[in-house]
């Protein structure tokens, strides 16, 4: 591939290289990138969402291995992720970008057809940003507009004794397709000659590097006219988020180790790393799956759709959280889920 | 002062710590920091305006001489510039920080309490963002989402032939003040023993430290009943925010060098440094001055109007973009100004 400095054509030339050729789909978005700021116009019958992501290069990503398309589609879908776990739908995104001189024009618009492949898959329009150059690495900081109705918004505080804890999905198999991907580093080092053998784990590297946001569970559980009481999206792990749940709504929680939904390849992947599996899929984080509580009331409806676990259920705040394993014993949950400002856990 | 490590509380405790006081003010914040995203409700009659900027240490501030509290109330202050630019309100803010090592939790409540002094200055709201680690420096991401009417919003696209030029405050003066702190770098990094002595110069290192954004102004217009038909704000110099709006309205425009508005500190200092005043003024940049025009029809009400200046006028696009000096020369207007993508100038 040719390789165009960007010093060529500067900031403003870099962005309308970028941005020219974007057409805006949602009536919501007036007046997209060019001005000072975005114009976006929202019926007062919705309520707006805005959630933000910074990922910094060496800490979220790794450019040894993870193609800059494939960071561009993940960085957008990630912030979905977020809107999707209240309920609403993604509208509009503003995307940063600061590049070291390592990057080229042809760089960041592999990066851009990522994030406008994403943006397309989920009519979500690009409306503004900023570009700007960094001495050291990549740093990619999205913003996400979302709507949704007034009443339809779901918080994490919501959950009730006795509510049903649902997970979408399978857990654990970002996790592992990191671990796939960094074991075979020098590889993609050029440090050694032969090719990985990636064959029948193509489902872990997917998972790592193409996840997607759930936009179809939203829509099922809303045409099952099944709310859930509290939700949020799996990104540091099940523990972690479902800490976060019984926190916010005060109640407790018992989760089955045995019903916690994995994937065949992941598990034999474990075995290969010789990890524990409940582990991976409990603190692996990435999964970007759904999190959320329904009344019991709901339990006939949610066992029967597919793609959708039940994996315990809450409990009154003085049983504490914890998950039951195998054979029966308790273990108290702990928030071991990815966390780049703690110590290292010894 | 004493050092914490933010490694001692992690991520969620570093979050928790600087934002669980927090109280939302405005009426369109309905739910801020604490779940998946923020939930904002605005109604109808309103636009919604969304303005993101991305800093990075070494390339926007450079922490030897730029106070972490100041720090902190300029990112936030250059957002709602944005928002103001558009003649809108700012009402929300999100923000993102990548923190490495270096910093400790002070630093990083020092930085906050910055931010926050200029969200109570401004009656914004902190509604939400991302903390993480970077591997280098710091960097800061801020979205800021503010209100407009409907038919107020002022595009950069709206200048007619005839209309004219205005600018509020003076400009060049933090481009100046820039220009002292780096001369005195030697002094902060404590490699000499004296003092430097700013005396005379506090506007200048005001400027660049604590930049205001022109709310005033705004509000001063809608009083006067004046609708400026294009605006932004100045901060990367006035040639190139003049040639955005030139460009985007598809008109050209004459400026005249002497009614460019300059500070007389600014004089003195352009002098001691020996640099060309009116090009400090042209393309300093981070001025967050008011770069806007108004119809010819206009001229007796924006004239008596105080801290507004006009310097010039649009005119027909193939008149080109020029500056008139003081002795009746043109020169072609060049976008000089901050271009952290360019390439040096030789």
């Amino acid at each position: 591939m040719s390789r165009t400095e960007i010093a060529t054509i500067g900031e403003f030339g870099l962005i309308r290289r970028l941005t020219e050729d974007i057409k805006l789909i949602n009536e919501s978005s007036k007046y997209g990138v060019g001005d000072d700021a975005a114009v976006l116009t929202y019926p007062s019958e919705k309520q707006v969402l805005v959630t933000t992501d910074l990922l910094m290069e060496g800490v979220h990503f790794d450019l040894v291995y993870v193609p800059l398309k494939h960071l561009g589609y993940k960085a957008a879908v990630v912030n979905f992720s977020d809107i999707y776990a209240m309920n609403g739908s993604p509208k509009q995104i503003t995307v940063s970008l600061a590049i070291s001189k390592r990057f080229s024009i042809e760089d960041i618009e592999e990066f851009y057809t990522g994030l406008r492949l994403a943006c397309e898959q989920y009519h979500v329009d690009i409306v503004g940003g900023d570009t700007t150059s960094s001495l050291t690495g990549l740093a990619i900081s999205i913003t996400c507009i979302g709507e949704a109705d007034k009443d339809s918004i779901i918080y994490r505080n919501g959950a009730k004794e006795t509510d049903l804890i649902c997970v979408s999905g399978d857990l654990g198999a970002a996790y592992m397709g990191l671990q796939l991907l960094e074991r075979e580093k020098s590889v993609f080092k050029g440090e050694k000659e032969v090719q990985p053998d990636f064959s029948g784990k193509e489902y872990l590297l997917e998972r790592q590097l193409k996840p997607e946001a759930r936009a179809d569970i939203i829509k099922r559980l809303a045409e099952a006219s099944i709310k859930p009481t509290a939700m949020m999206d799996i990104s540091d792990g099940l523990s972690s988020e479902l800490l976060h749940i019984c926190t916010q709504s005060k109640v407790g929680c018992r989760i089955y180790e045995e019903h916690i939904p994995i994937d065949y390849q992941t598990a034999v992947m474990a075995e290969e790393f010789n990890m524990n599996l409940t582990t991976c899929a409990l603190n692996g984080g990435e999964d970007y799956e759904l999190l959320f509580t329904v009344p019991i009331a709901d339990h006939e409806k949610i066992s029967e759709m597919e793609g959708i676990k039940l994996i315990g259920h809450i409990t009154k705040p003085e049983m504490g959280c914890a998950l039951i394993s195998r054979d029966g014993q308790e273990f108290e949950l702990k928030a071991q889920g990815w966390n780049p400002l703690q110590e290292e856990k010894k």
